[in-house]
């Protein structure tokens, strides 16, 4: 049987009844059924095979859910998944109503908190702790972060905290060497040096000999631990960064022995306050394509198992995006590209080989990205800063203080703007576009196909004055965005002009708009369709286009508080507008896992939808 | 004369004309400066008195600005100012039209970057070192930056990419042992032990005893300084923290010594590489009072020179919101309270002292409060995380990603809401209500009056399912809202209800529109007034009020993409409202420095701006 041990395997307990053989055993079955899931849903596989052993031993050591384990990210969950109950189900992973490719308290009690952004673990898990000291809790909180995330201050800010507090929190560290890019930074560097300190592995192994023979728990097995462990600091080594924090330092510890993972995390409960547990572990251990290409197996869609191949591939809006910068970067040698530890996601490859002085991976570090950007504006450079849209929510106040305010040119590149798909509520670009309508002088387009993206970029590196956000969604645009009329960038037109009725949308549902109206117009209803490419300010243009209209339908795929179409309709009001007005956007809520085409329709957004709506009416 | 040499200084060449002997008498004048000036004008005193001769060495090693200077929150740029042309109007410091209490680009060459937020000058530092380096700019930039930044994470994130980077920057590390309320953290404990080797210091005397020997810059000197550096490195010390991140390290420094704090600059302009100087000074240094209590004269409003006594002081929403909140946690031993190194500016100082279990002053890192804070709120607690407006810009994502999405409970306590007056366009709080609108399930409440805050926080506490939000300005309310009308909590009303035209607004300025429609109806115009407490959402009842009427005028202390004011002209078009919208509220650009009075007179918020606004067309 392909899960004899994987199958029976209902909640943590029934791990902790297996030897560490059956274990093993265990490991090779979960492998087996990641990779198999991962080929058909896609999702984050290489992390996930990395973290298969160090999350088996977590659940043979600590008792979820009394004992909280908080994982970072997410793109390490899958194993904690599958021995959490969700064995049966995990075929639905990142499918509609299925499993979601990360943490999610509503799934399960397993699941202690939301992730999907890097660097909250910590931070999230000390708050835990504090809660469980608070209320007399004796249970343990463990977060669980990779080296990766490590490059996000946020972490630091966490560590700051809790390496002098009383509360008790283990942090393991996963150590893959390599984050979602190429590991960046010095931090990075510092874990290579300490990662090959054989004095801390042969000292552990040592004192775990010595502990194994005292009964555990008591107060002088704790005692004795911590004078062995100051001996140690002092004997055999300078003191680490972790511990200059505050934290008692436990490692490194081999990942893909159970054995020694259990014993160290043993002696993390033991030892009195907080503990850094540093695990090295072997991004895509056991899938040879995954572990020969980790980034490219980092998150995936379907493939095929035995070559490794993708099983589709097209061209997208972030290729071209790539593209086009490289072949400005040719002659103009201010313009320089940052990431945030997603070179390959934003289409930065070609340009990171072509013109390395001037491509810089920050790490997973989005707020230091907007800053360093702003200084490099000020000296005479052309930052493009390129970034998914869900993450550029952590630099708000970066671009409000280091950019607006400064009046520095920034172009922000953003990426999977909109609905994304399989990745859910965590991932959804659906806010760019409020939260950067609040600041001041950044225009914002919102380009339709490869033609206005083209233009945009040209228009934000040479013609506009202040900082600029072109943002687009995941993959590739419809043809049918050809049949649009472009007098000006800043919008286009499509159907009849001279129409009472007027469909007013952006971005890429204005393919969606352009069949509705086609559906429309076979039905009689003549509309007048206006695409915004340039979404804030809203251009004049529209303001003539709209202000004569009977009826105005607003489609948005985006957060209706703060949209466009909220903007617009303010504005057409103060201008006296007196006919009626229509917003179809998503509602202030979170949107779930599902197909972008399943959630355009699921949101009133795909053609039929729009069809529908304006012909009630007319 | 008073300022014998410093009214001769007009630009930083003019200091590296004067001795050792007279940079010292400089100093003297400058303390007197400053205290002269801030005890008129208020202003931040302690950490400039603190960072003089640090200034004073960086100006007589350094030239501004081909070399740039970089001042981490402008916290301390006082005495820069002072050297790089501004004597003349340093009595203009923190007036309208005036000299900025941080640096501001464009008021001054000298001045690089904005500032006022905090943790952003390694991230810029950086920038611009890129910047130099990709145009073949030779010459330096120097972050300054005090200890009580090392709390945010930004600060590491750009360590950990300038640690391993080409590009030469110098980081200045004004240790002052003591951020804005007490130091906090591990890093601060450890800077501490640092510190207090002296086999830095005396290893340093001796290096630069040799290096004076040798003629300066030629590339022996640099040479035998980078292995003298490295045989210290391995002789005298572990390594530090920095040095763990890739910085050369220099220090620590006696930052009241000019001679030695130029030696160690020009010890750091040799050295290959990234190099941190930790300069050790004494907030305060030369006021007695301030030396004393330098958080009480960290940011300070005018003050007897003789005395230390503040020259006025009564009540505000920060200490009948510390008072309310300390009654609630009496009973309800689930309430804690949280902050970002604002203890005393939000009125937590008697929560902390009372309830020091539940206290969690975090340090200057406003992204991990959040999340710490949802971790609380998961298990049990009930967090209230009191913060300035303008610095919760910084929580955006945390706010969506980490509470939001959880649905956790978390009590935001948004001080200094509107504008802020003397700190200016770094500081105002006029984009608090545009970003967290885009927050799915957050409420917004915005008292005018103390029973208001008080019935805001008693619901945020027991009757508010998820997130709240209370906003409210700095000092305190006008006696004549007690004239309004509450049917219920979401909102009160003022004047005429039968009338058909109506004033909205919410916080602070319904006084100011209270006067308004006091003057209107004194000339025979009466007007209803709707003065929102609860602005998300717009509660129904105002719709209710609103659908009827002819003509509304809405007001708002705040930036108007994304306002209140929009979002409820937006919604009034989409239930087919047919009367007239005007609205008045900031429009999209930075707010200058000036008092609270003069700024709502220049935006058109004061009553008599708003009197006519309505009578004009009525």
């Amino acid at each position: 049987m392909k899960y004899r041990l994987l199958s029976e395997i209902k909640n943590p307990a029934d791990v902790k009844k297996l030897s560490f053989r059956e274990l093993t055993e265990l490991c090779d079955e979960i492998r087996l059924k990641l990779i198999e899931t991962v080929s058909k849903n896609g999702g984050h596989l290489a992390s996930n095979l990395g973290a298969v052993e160090l999350t088996v031993a977590l659940h043979k050591v600590f008792s979820s859910p009394m004992d909280q384990l908080v994982f970072d990210v997410g793109h390490q969950c899958y194993t904690h998944k599958l021995l959490t109950g969700r064995f049966d189900s995990f075929a639905t992973l990142r499918t509609k109503g299925g499993i979601s490719g990360f943490c999610r308290p509503s799934e399960s009690e397993h699941d202690i908190f939301y992730s999907g952004h890097s660097g909250t673990s910590v931070s999230a898990g000390l708050g835990l702790a504090h809660g469980k000291l608070l209320s007399n809790d004796k249970n343990y909180v463990v977060s669980v972060i990779g080296d990766g995330s490590f490059t996000g201050g946020m972490v630091y800010e966490a560590l700051n905290n809790g390496g002098r507090s009383k509360a008790k929190q283990i942090i393991v560290l996963n150590d893959n060497k390599m984050s979602i890019s190429e590991n960046v930074g010095s931090f990075a560097k510092y874990l290579a040096v300490i990662r090959t300190k054989s004095s801390y592995m042969s000292f552990k192994a040592n004192t775990e000999k010595f502990l194994s023979k005292i009964p555990m728990g008591t107060v002088v097995a704790r005692e004795l631990y911590n004078i062995k462990t100051d001996i140690k600091n002092k004997l055999y080594s300078q003191s680490t960064f972790f511990e200059d924090l505050g934290y008692r330092y436990v490692g490194p510890i081999d990942g893909h022995d159970i054995e020694q993972l259990c014993s160290a995390f043993e002696s993390a409960k033991k030892i009195d306050g907080p503990v850094l547990v540093h695990v090295i572990t072997t991004k895509g251990k056991g899938y040879e394509y995954a572990e020969k290409y980790p980034s490219l197996f980092h998150g995936i869609s379907e493939f095929d198992i035995e070559s490794g191949d993708p099983i589709t591939s097209s061209d997208s809006f972030s290729d071209k995006f790539g593209e086009y910068l490289c072949s400005h970067a040719e002659n103009d040698r201010t313009i320089c590209s940052i990431t945030a530890a997603m070179k390959t996601g934003t289409g930065l490859d070609r340009f990171s080989e072509r013109y390395p002085e001037r491509f810089f991976d920050v790490g997973i570090a989005e707020e230091h990205a907007v800053t360093f950007a702003g200084g490099l504006a000020k000296n005479g450079m052309k930052p493009v800063y390129a970034v998914y849209s869900t993450f550029l929510q952590r630099c708000y106040d970066q671009i409000v203080h280091d950019i607006s305010l400064q009046k520095l040119k920034i172009i922000f590149a953003i990426d999977r703007a909109g609905f994304v798909g399989e990745d859910g509520e965590t991932h959804h670009g659906l806010f760019d576009v409020a939260f950067l309508s609040t600041v001041p002088d950044l225009k914002i387009y919102s380009p339709c196909c490869y033609r206005s993206l083209c233009a945009d970029i040209n228009n934000a590196l040479y013609a506009d004055e202040f900082a600029v956000a072109i943002r687009y969604p995941r993959g590739r645009p419809h043809s049918n965005v050809s049949g649009l009329r472009y007098d000006c960038i800043e919008l286009s037109h499509y159907g009849t002009e001279s129409s009472n009725t007027a469909i007013v949308t952006y971005g890429r549902i204005t393919s969606q708009a352009i069949s509705a109206a086609d559906l429309l117009r076979d039905k009689g209803i003549d509309v007048h369709l206006v695409s915004l490419n340039q979404i804030k300010p809203i251009p004049e243009e529209a303001y003539n286009c709209l202000l004569s209209k009977e009826k105005i339908y607003f489609f948005e795929e985006g957060q209706k508080s703060g949209s466009v179409g909220e903007r617009l309709a303010s504005e057409l009001l103060l201008r006296n507008y007196k006919g009626s007005y229509s917003l179809t956007a998503v509602e202030d809520k979170f949107v779930e896992q599902s197909s972008v085409d399943e959630l355009l329709r699921a949101y009133g957004l795909d053609s039929e939808s729009i069809a529908k709506k304006v012909s009630e009416e007319n």
